[in-house]
């Protein structure tokens, strides 16, 4: 049962991450991946579908934002599929480097971005059926889904790039809350008090 | 000076749309839509940059929508957003069945989505900016520039699809004013009177 065991999944993540950022993701082939990890091409392709799959753990990570979304007993649309992702968030937090190793190994690779979009469209599209077994109102569900969608891409972008620890789910926390604050006012900087009375563009 | 003149522009994107609609994109050279306008692929290139710019107005859309925003003087930085994304709406809304058309083309050809996608993360970025220059703070707006994005995508697919007609700005004030409500509710279907109490999700 070895060739199965989830230990070979992750042996072929671990050679493929490490591959991809030494030569490149183009450069590098399936059959050097699987004879890296010290497994065979055939037990590749019966992990991933393809040589972009290896990097997207995605799949788990839709059904666990699906999962947590109908789980969340949340008091409001947004808040039930921000549930989901917090779930998502507190998972990437578990490996901070290894997720911003392969976050590098994406950015360098349009092949690899245009897959990353897609999944997080597959995501967006989870959450709305996870809303709508809730029996959230169809338009309410895409909109929460898209709006949670989009407030955890900000949150993990900046995340990746701080330059100091930073915790995920705190990130999207406080980005929640701005999301609140966007939707009631005009939340100016600091230096900005009447600003916008002495503009010449209104 | 006719080969300057906005019409050109015009007569080019027409031959475009038609020819992309009859014989699809990949299918049709510059040279023909040139040809197809009256005009030398030297004027096509004066005009756009390549073969796949000639559907995007979206430049000037992009323009459009940071300007409206920048001169909105709603009272939340979404409002401002949206006063911007209720511009290029109207704009659209002036051409219905040639953007449907548009529309119908771009979906038949993953380049073309592609450039698509881009555009609009571009216009998110204006917005962004244009937020920015009234002095949202950064984070609050691109916050309300993706969100404000989403919903206009969100309105923008409705109404493409939609069998009766339907007024784009319409939908888009129809769609901002759901963003509200999954924010403080979680808005059921009809038919969903205590259905969370009896699932076995919890």
């Amino acid at each position: 049962m070895t060739r199965w065991s989830p230990d070979g999944r992750r042996r072929l993540q671990d050679a493929a991450l490490q591959l991809f950022e030494e030569r490149g993701y183009s450069e590098t082939t399936v059959a050097a991946v699987a004879e890296h990890a010290g497994l065979t091409e055939r037990t590749f392709f019966r992990h991933f579908n393809d040589k972009k799959e290896v990097l997207f753990d995605e799949n788990r990570l839709g059904e666990l934002v699906a999962a947590e979304t109908r789980a969340s007993d949340a008091s409001t649309a947004v808040e039930m599929a921000a549930d989901g992702f917090r779930a998502v968030a507190a998972q990437l937090q578990l490996e901070p480097a290894r997720v911003r190793r392969r976050a590098l190994v994406i950015a360098a690779s349009p092949e690899l971005q245009e897959r990353e979009l897609l999944k997080i469209t597959e995501w967006t599209a989870a959450v709305t059926r996870a809303l709508e077994a809730e029996r959230v109102e169809p338009r309410a569900a895409r909109i929460a889904a898209e709006v949670s969608t989009a407030i955890f891409r900000i949150a993990y972008g900046i995340w990746l790039e701080a330059t100091d620890p930073m915790n995920l789910v705190a990130t999207l926390d406080a980005l929640l809350e701005v999301l609140r604050s966007v939707l009631v006012t005009v939340p100016r900087g600091s230096d900005a008090v009447g600003a916008r009375g002495t503009s010449s563009q209104g």
